[in-house]
């Protein structure tokens, strides 16, 4: 008799009808390689009142693993690792919650429940595994605190919060000097994606992944023959900040398709049904996506009254924190990451709804001109400016995952990346079938709109992709997202761009020096005025 | 006999051929109102001998103010504050810099030199005043931690570095603990602003500036009838705040002056003297300024083989951080400054040379069609393109400090703002007076496009601008700061925005709740695909 039985989930291969091939390498969960666990097994020299009573104690442990944050993401998350197999224990902070969720949404389930951290610890396997889903921040640290004296050496604490990278790369170092395995890990999907399969994106500690591998890729989203958008992204920081990206990049997708969809609406005069209708035909070509798709549904959608919901919702874009922390990263690792950018500050801007209401009565813009020319081939040019678009700012968002492996010294795998982004989150699609295609061709691509694929899809855009933004910029619609991306390629694609003159200004004005094209790396002043400046070596900045 | 004398400089009217008044109330420096000095007469008590060494050392303390650190930014404001008739002694960290300085550009003056911290302060009279103008960062806390135990509660420790806001807070307070009172200055104009006349932005410690007053105003640039720039700001880093938000405006300053010289010179196809020629007419508009009139001397200026130098230089923008701050708070704060954070990302992606080269060898752009229009009047399109966009960012702007006042508790003069960077700085323009006169006629301005001048401004430019941005898109020309000032504003006056859909998307995905138009306040939640889907209490962002 070993002092302890690994677990053999018997996973099902079935949840909501949605069918799952077991994931190679799943059968068996909870090995324990090396020494690092203090839990050997009997033969390592237990005198056997000890290993009796560590059987004892093995015998209540039947948990695979516990989550910790019974909000309905949490509760998702229980019911799929429950729909695979595994035996989870919930815990929340609120206790009553537990019993409440035992009582319904996790009745009939092998769910156990835990009205204490201790309970749940001694109903865990070893090494334990312990998920947090619970507010980013300081309650992420205060269960730390209270987990940390109840674990053993190499059990694993996971946060699949939305925690800042900086927290989780704190966090990883600081539970390391301890001996407990840390992982940040990503989930995106929303509630549907919790419940039948999220992507997720698990770094950190890399020694804990051999241990939740199986209940990881268990549970993600699977995409083409079985593969699951799951797969260890890096260390200490890596899952979060690759979470953040994905945050950012989703902020991107939905500003543009609201910049399509006010085009649609204020220059085309379409109505929801020929707009759902747009979107709709849309998800059948390159833009092929869960955004696109839950669009055409939104604008279907109809009140109780039989009128459509959607013009009836406040434009006031709420945010949590995930878009902003991209592009901060963004600037401060100087990354043009511009629509992310915008796409958070169209947020802020449509926040300010009574200061735009005040607003609209006052500035005046262009008069209402009927649009004259013709309606299909403008709404494929809208397509088209959303298609270009959204592969400028994929480019930018690998274009900060690049600079920030360099900043951490991450290796990270942009395939991969794409990979797990595939399926089961907010920006799932076709499209990043074919980021991870031109990863797969050349893994050391510099820049998504180098790759031949992607050069030709934006090559084949541009025309309408400059000719919905001048309708638009013509007829008064904000399009802070499109025309970025466009700056953006314009810039991206010019070898001489008029910085050259910024630089002569600074040099002009501070004595900030500049090289010459012909001598980069040489650094000259000139005396512009014929009047003083001298090379300045000082750091103040004019 | 007082046991020190207060020093009354000697105001020597002119510098550089610039007269300057005499500025109110400057002809006594040094007052000691209050009791927070130790430093008393002698009435107050002290015994003869104490007042007889105090009276030694006040015989060795004849400099009004010290200043550390000799770059070019910190001689020439030494040189100033001399011309003024203010006794400065001179310190630096190498300090052979300290006799090259008095031995050469300082041959002449008052100026008095210092070997030591220790002699520096010895030098000085009471309450000490000390100008650091050193690195940004860790030397300033370094010379704050040796200039401490030197000095006397009530002496003055004026930062006039590019210090970021946040050090200026925590050092304004630990300072406050210490009876030092700490002031954190914004200085701008460059070298020349700094040797006749700099726009200066101090905050801090209020208790220092009846202490400084005299000296900041007696040096600070003069606008109309000798109005100083420079003026109290506010509280802890009110100071370095504006000071930050003025180089992110001096960023997107240049990049719109960049933007209109790439449709210069590459729509219209104009030559250097031509543009030249157009940035000098332009600066008799309402864009007189400094940074046109100096863009107009650079396109002018040749090289020693006759040729012109501009497009001699590289064009990879450098950038030193406050300018990417501006953009960085905007975010934290929720306010869509675009305008400077495109600003900074275009200095960011002029950066990528190497990379811009290899694609612009790749990525095709609009052939080049010569252009068909009228010229004259297209240049006028790109000026009232500049015009407009630049009254954006000034709105965009102004929005930044109203919220940083509100966050932080700050009372700031908005107008008075605007005053300080009308003269001595390198953003001065004729433009910022009409700011200051738009917080004139209404102090309480929610926003600068709402002010009846900037109103019809923006108007008038409208077409022009619409025509410059939809030229541009059709020729290829990257325009980032002009078509997302366009895009605020179009965003700006439109009563309702799509981003309905984006409350709607959130709410399908993440059930993160909407409010109806006709019932703000109240968080909806929708059953969007009729399974699944409960009110989400999480914080959970998917």
């Amino acid at each position: 008799m070993k002092c302890h039985q690994d677990y053999a989930p018997s996973f099902r291969l079935a949840s909501a009808g949605k069918p799952r091939p077991k994931p190679p390498g799943a059968s068996r969960i909870g090995t324990h390689p090396g020494s690092s666990s203090p839990w050997a097994p009997c033969a390592s020299g237990l005198l056997a009142p000890a290993c009796f009573a560590a059987a004892a104690i093995a015998a209540m442990a039947q948990a695979d693993i516990a989550l910790i944050g019974l909000a309905v993401m949490g509760q998702n998350l229980i019911l799929n690792m429950n729909d695979h197999g595994f035996v989870v224990c919930a815990f929340n902070r609120t206790v009553s919650k537990v019993d409440d969720f035992l009582a319904n949404e996790a009745k009939g389930t092998k769910v156990l429940g835990a009205h204490s951290l201790e309970e749940m610890v001694s109903k865990l396997k070893k090494p334990r595994r312990i998920i947090l889903l619970v507010k980013a921040g300081q309650a992420v640290d205060n269960f730390i605190e209270k987990l940390v004296p109840l674990l053993d050496i190499g059990d694993i604490i996971i946060d699949g919060g939305n925690s800042e990278y900086r927290d989780t790369m704190r966090r990883c170092r600081d539970l390391k000097d301890k001996g407990i395995l840390f992982v940040g890990s990503g989930v995106s999907g929303g509630e549907d994606g919790a419940r039948y399969g999220p992507s997720l994106m698990p770094g950190g500690n890399k020694e804990a992944w051999p241990h939740i591998k199986a209940i990881f890729q268990g549970i993600a989203a699977k995409v083409g023959t079985g593969e699951p958008c799951c797969d260890w992204v890096g260390d200490d920081g890596a899952g979060h900040f690759v979470k953040m990206v994905h945050n950012g990049i989703e902020y991107g997708d939905m500003q543009l398709i609201c910049e399509a969809y006010h085009l649609m609406k204020d220059v085309l005069g379409l109505g929801h049904k020929e707009m759902a209708k747009a979107f709709e035909e849309w998800n059948k070509t390159e833009l092929d996506s869960f955004l696109i798709e839950i669009t055409a549904s939104i604008l279907k959608f109809q009140d109780a009254d039989g009128k459509h919901l959607l013009p009836k919702i406040r434009d006031s874009a709420g945010q949590k924190g995930t878009g902003k922390w991209t592009a901060i990263s963004a600037l401060e690792y100087g990354v043009p990451v511009t629509l992310i950018g915008e796409a958070v500050f169209a947020r802020c801007l449509s926040s300010l709804k009574d200061e735009r209401i005040q607003a609209s009565k006052k500035l005046k813009g262009p008069q209402n001109i009927p649009f004259e020319g013709d309606k299909k081939s403008f709404l494929e040019d809208i397509r088209k400016a959303l298609y270009a678009s959204k592969i400028i700012s994929y480019a930018q968002g690998f274009m900060l995952l690049r600079q920030a492996a360099t900043e951490f010294g991450w290796t990270l795998n942009y395939g991969g990346i794409a990979l797990m982004w595939r399926g089961g989150c907010i920006i799932r699609s076709v499209f990043l079938g074919k980021i991870k295609d031109a990863f797969d061709r050349n893994p050391g691509l510099q820049n998504l709109l180098l790759d031949d694929f992607f050069k030709s899809a934006v090559e084949n855009c541009q025309d309408s992709w400059r000719r919905a933004i001048s309708t638009g910029v013509q007829a008064g619609i904000p399009m802070p997202c499109f025309t970025t991306a466009l700056s953006f390629y314009d810039g991206y694609r010019h070898a001489m761009l008029p910085a050259n003159l910024i630089q002569a200004q600074r040099d002009y004005f501070g004595a900030h020096t500049y090289e010459l094209l012909a001598k980069p790396g040489q650094f000259i002043h000139t005396n512009w005025t014929g009047h003083g400046g001298s090379v300045s070596s000082s750091s103040y900045n004019a």
